[in-house]
């Protein structure tokens, strides 16, 4: 079994991995605009303030390292995608069985 | 001239230093407030989100530093305050006159 560092990406592939990418990061964005639209529109005092701060730094450091583009990550970013609902398994149709069952073994770990 | 560091405060004076301190800090927080809402309710895009994020951060570095209770640098930071525009001189009223000339000149450095 290949490592899943060591997997090779078509570019055909590399285009679907893209596409999928783009469309998980466009929902996780527009549901964070949304939470946070709504937080800040309940804050009535400085640790309601504070705590959206804290909420915000938690946030852009998960969202800053789980978009992370390099190939040798893909399958453990997809599989993480699914498994918090930004991504559909059935979105990365078009590569490989292997890949595919590759991210489903993952999300259910 | 006696160190603003060693300078002495009365009871009476702690008292007043303690109310102008609250009302600075509350017209503070409140404006903070507001601004925080009317930016949180401007934001359409990620990058907002981070600006939003990087704003905290600075205020909240501000903030917690400023309102440092110390009396050896209540002077300064009374200062600072007014200079501000949180305080005004006049609610300093009741500390002796030593401590008033000594804020009212920084708040012109």
């Amino acid at each position: 079994m290949i490592p899943v560092s060591d997997i090779e990406w078509s570019t055909a592939e590399k285009e679907i991995a893209r596409q999928a990418f783009k469309k998980a990061y466009q929902r996780e964005i527009t549901a964070l605009i949304q939470v946070v639209r709504e937080q800040a529109g309940e804050i009535t005092k400085l640790d309601d303030i504070w705590l959206l701060h804290d909420f915000l730094s938690a946030r852009r450091h998960d969202i800053d390292g789980k978009y992370d583009h390099r190939d040798s990550l893909l399958i453990f970013t997809f599989a993480q995608l699914v498994k918090e609902g930004w991504l559909h398994l059935d979105e990365l149709k078009g590569l490989d069985a292997e890949k595919i069952s590759k991210v489903s073994v993952l999300t259910r770990m």
